[in-house]
């Protein structure tokens, strides 16, 4: 029943936002076999580091914390949208408007139990690109208005150079989960059941996440 | 679909292995709305901290680690077991034998598509108790011997106080996997579907993870 694993790596020397430096996650060994009877490790990352859910509260001062994400959220019927071949650097109303028409028909692309998963030339690349293909405030302000469960990308932020983050405003004020740091390029454009499964972390703004794609048949969900 | 969510909380002052300080997970707030547009939190914790997968190389220093740990194994069948009334302080391959008595009939307990959860009076409190109930080493021969997929327990650790770790070393050695911190104040002995989803990282010898309780006829697997 599972199909792809979205998710990224988290290692040492992964890509993290804007390369710095202070991003990279550390693995601490803090026992080992040369004294010990185990072998223990402590992480230390940044929240936003590779595939992960933002929380409202990661943009907006009052917004909710990670306290009001529940397990309900796990399962979502979801669309992966190609935008491999766009030529823009950014993903536009007009860019989604074009793309949905080539897919709806029997299966329903949005509305409060579905989410959209943006596939781009981002998956394409290890590395980080300060050029990324990012979801333009326009393309959110689309997905917000056709009342969209979530929206995912296949980059470490779902925009750049946007002042006042607009595109996470919109979507986060609509109530719908902005999900980071996907990896995509073996997925095909079409339907699937996203399986999102974060760390249960109290009061935070963002939480790192494994994300699976299942077959759309494979639970019964609405 | 989605029954229990099965996963501690993680936060600063939550119960850690022996109480000990370093294990304490940091939540390290790196930018707030004081002086930024947005909020951004680092963390810092133990691998073995809260719900998670213990890999062989814990206890083997030959053994695989997270590497090996693949998205196949999210699903598992599994059967809660449920010792909250045992009045020892381990679980044994006689107590086993006992349970698995009771609940033996249509549905098969073991093998390697099937996991058990052994639910103690350890779920009743949230404190780290230097007495918690454990599997004894003759219960892990036992699971080990039923080709259990993997052990789960509503504690910190499977074992304490057996030389060299025969708990772990037993189910490690058989092929069955570890998984530890689970929450089951809740949960009724019975029939379930285990999702859990590890954090993926790249080979250390833990997974913190997200683990949920599905009813067993919500996805077709074996």
């Amino acid at each position: 029943v599972i199909l792809y694993d979205i998710s990224m790596t988290i290692e040492p020397g992964m890509a993290v936002y804007k390369n710095k430096a202070e991003k990279n996650p550390r693995l601490i060994v803090t026992r080992d076999f040369t004294d010990s009877a185990v072998y223990e490790t402590r992480l230390e990352m940044d929240l936003h580091t590779g595939t992960h859910i933002d929380m409202p509260r990661h943009i907006l001062p009052a917004g909710d914390s990670s306290d009001h994400w529940t397990a309900e959220s796990i399962f979502t019927r979801c669309a992966v949208l190609d935008f491999s071949d766009l030529e823009s650097d950014r993903i536009t109303a007009l860019s989604l408007e074009q793309k949905t028409a080539e897919l709806e028909g029997a299966v329903p692309l949005f509305g409060r139990e579905r989410a959209v998963l943006l596939k781009t030339a981002n998956s394409q690349r290890e590395s980080f690109d300060f050029n990324f293909t990012f979801l333009e405030k326009s393309g959110a302000a689309y997905l917000a208005e056709k009342q969209t469960a979530g929206v995912g990308i296949d980059a470490l932020g779902i925009e750049r150079d946007q002042p006042g983050h607009e595109t996470h405003r919109t979507l986060l004020e609509a109530g719908a989960w902005i999900l980071e740091g996907l990896r995509l390029a073996k997925v095909p454009q079409g339907f699937y059941i996203l399986a999102l499964m974060p760390l249960k972390i109290a009061g935070v703004e963002a939480l790192p996440a494994r994300a699976v794609l299942l077959s759309p048949d494979a639970i019964k969900i609405s």
